[in-house]
C-alpha cells in the first residue's frame, strides 16, 4: 500500500538526490513519475534497479499523484504548477522558495517544527539549504538561553547553483592551473580559487536575497518573528556541503558545555567538536550525510550571553533532497 | 644618502614581496643584505636589475645595518635575532608574532596609528595579516560611532601559510581534478575545494591563536583594551588575498551613507560597495593591491546601532610586506 509520488525536476542536482534518498530510505512507492519540462523529457533516469523516462509536463500531468516534489529552479515555475498539482489531488512539497513565506504554507524542517505539517492545505515549503542546518542548532539553543541577536557568514558550495554551478567551478580550476583565462557565467566573478560575497540577487538594505532568506525563514521556522538575525552569504569554491560562523548573543547566560549538550540531544544535529584532536567538521567531510554538524563552540572570556559556533550541511541532502523526503515522510505517516 | 637594510627571510613569501615593495616605493637603500639560515644562504635573489647573494646568519652578521626586517615563519626565531639586531645597532621591524603584544614594543598600521611608532626602543612589530586590513577600517568607524561589539569571520588564502600552503592548494586542486587522493601537511586537512576552520593552533577557550591575534591586536592598535572582538578564522581555497565578513554594532546610531563617507575618507582604504552593478571586492581581484578594499556596506533594517561590511586585503602586501615598509618609511621619513 504505496504512495503515488512525482518529482518535478527530476534530472537537477537535488532531483537527482531526491531520487537516491527516496530509494535509501526506503519510502514507501506505490509508483514513480518524473516530470519535466518538453525539454528534458524522454531522458531515462535510473532508480533503484529500473529505467524511468521522464515526461514532460502538460495538461493533466498530475493525475493521479498523491504527492508532488517540486525541485525546479526559478521561483515562478513552482508558483505556476504547484496550484495545478493542488487541483489535480497531490500534496506538494516544494523545494523552491515561491511559497515559503507565504503565512498559509507550512516552512518545516521535521526535527525543528513537525507540528507545523499538519496545519498544510495542500502545498508545504522546504527552506533554504543554509536555513535548515542553522535552526537546527538556533531552535534548541533559543530554548536553553534565548536568542538577542544572530550573527552568520556563510561558506556556500557551487553546488547550491546546482550541476551548472559545479561544472563551473571544475572547468575554472583546471583553467587557473593551466594559467588559462577562464570564464564566470553561472557565478558572478569566477570562483575557482576565489571566493564571492554575492548569492543570489540584491535586495532590500543591500541585503541579497539569500541573506534575506536566512533571516526571515528562520525567524517563521523559530516562530520569533522579531528576531535580529543578520547574514553575509558567501560563495566558496568547493563542490558540495554548506557551511556557517555562527555567533549567537543570549537573553541567558549559559556555558559553552550547556551548549554543547543542548546540541547532543537535539535531534539530527551531529556534535564533532574537539579541536585539540583535530576535530571539528569541513564540507569535503561532511559532504552525504544527512545532518547538521556543529563544531567549533566557544564562548568569549567573560562574556557569558555568547556562543560562537560552525555548522555544516550538505545543501543536497540535508539543506534540500532529504529534508523534503523526511517531510513526505511526516504527511504519509512513515 | 640611504640606509643600510637587512632582510632575514627573504626567500619566504612574504620575504620575497618585501623585496619588491622596497623596489616599487624607491625606499632609500644605501645597502640591502640579505640573512637566512645556513640552508638558504648562497642562494642568489634578484633586485632591481642586480644579483644579491643570500649570507648566512652568524656572529656579526647585524654589525653595520641601520634597519633589519625580520620575515622569519616561527616567534622563536625573531626572538633569537631581534635582540641581536638591536645590539648591533639597526632599528627592527618584525612581520612575526613575537612582540607584537608586548607594551614596550609599538605595533604599527601607518594609516592608523603611526604616532607609537616614535616610541619605539629598537623593536617595531607590524600585526597580523588580517588585523591590519581589519583596523583599517574599525578606527575610523570606532571615531564615528563607537565600538560595542565586533564579530568576524574570516576567509584566509593559502599564502597565509607561504609558499608551501600555496604549493599543496595548487597541488590538492591538481590532484581532486584527476580523482586522485591528495595529502595534507601545511594545513590539517585538503584544502583544495574545502574550508577549515582552522587557522593556526588552537588556544584559550577554543578560540585559535589566529582568532585571538585579531582580537588582542585590534585592542591594541585601536587603543581599546576592552572592545569585545571576537573572529571566526577559516582557511579557503584562495591562492593570494584575506577577506573578512564584519559585524558591528555600534554606541551611537549611525547610517550606512556615515559609514561609506568615513571609509571613503579613511587613508588606504578603497570603497568598492555598489551591488547593484556588480561592485563588490573579492580576493582574486584584491590580490597586488596595497590598500584595504570594503564593500557590501548594509544595515540591518530598524536596527541603526548596526553595520556589517566586507574587507579584503593582500595578505603578503598590505597584510605583510607593504605595511612593513611603510613602517620603515616613517622610521626614516621617506
Amino acid at each position: 500500500m504505496g504512495w503515488s509520488v512525482g518529482v518535478v525536476g527530476a534530472t537537477g542536482a537535488v532531483g537527482e538526490t531526491l531520487l537516491r534518498v527516496l530509494a535509501e530510505r526506503g519510502f514507501p512507492l506505490d509508483r514513480l513519475r518524473l516530470l519535466a519540462t518538453p525539454h528534458s523529457a524522454g531522458r531515462r533516469v535510473r532508480f533503484r534497479d529500473t529505467d524511468l523516462t521522464v515526461e514532460a509536463i502538460g495538461p493533466g500531468a498530475f493525475a493521479g499523484l498523491d504527492l508532488c516534489f517540486l525541485a525546479v529552479p526559478g521561483a515562478h515555475v513552482s508558483r505556476e504548477l504547484a496550484p495545478e498539482a493542488v487541483r489535480a489531488g497531490a500534496v506538494v512539497i516544494d523545494k523552491g522558495s515561491a511559497f515559503r513565506l507565504d503565512p498559509a504554507v507550512p516552512l518545516v524542517v521535521p526535527e525543528v517544527n513537525p507540528e507545523v505539517a499538519r496545519t498544510h492545505t495542500g502545498i508545504l515549503a522546504s527552506p533554504n539549504c543554509t536555513t535548515i542546518p542553522l535552526v537546527m542548532c538556533l531552535a534548541p539553543l533559543a530554548l536553553l538561553a534565548g536568542l538577542r541577536r544572530v550573527v552568520v557568514a556563510t561558506y556556500q558550495s557551487a553546488s547550491g547553483s546546482g550541476g551548472a554551478g559545479m561544472e563551473e567551478l571544475r572547468q575554472g580550476a583546471a583553467d587557473v592551473l593551466a594559467d588559462r583565462a577562464g570564464t564566470a557565467e553561472v557565478f558572478p566573478r569566477r570562483l575557482a580559487f576565489n571566493v564571492i560575497p554575492q548569492c543570489d540577487r540584491f535586495g532590500e538594505g543591500g541585503f541579497t536575497q539569500e541573506e534575506w532568506k536566512l533571516t526571515r525563514e528562520s525567524r517563521k521556522i523559530l516562530g520569533l518573528p522579531e528576531l535580529r538575525l543578520a547574514a553575509t552569504a558567501v560563495r566558496v569554491p568547493v563542490f558540495v556541503s554548506h557551511a556557517e560562523a555562527v555567533f549567537i548573543e543570549t537573553a541567558s547566560p549559559l556555558t559553552v558545555e550547556e551548549a554543547r549538550q543542548t546540541l547532543r540531544a537535539a535531534p539530527g544535529v551531529v556534535v564533532e567538536d574537539d579541536p585539540e584532536r583535530g576535530i571539528y567538521p569541513t564540507p569535503a567531510a561532511v559532504a552525504g550525510s544527512d545532518r547538521a554538524h556543529v563544531g567549533r563552540l566557544r564562548q568569549e572570556p567573560g562574556d557569558p550571553h555568547t556562543l560562537h559556533f560552525w555548522v555544516v550541511g550538505d545543501n543536497l541532502r540535508k539543506g534540500a533532497a532529504t529534508n523534503a523526503v523526511q517531510m513526505a515522510e511526516l504527511l504519509v505517516g512513515a
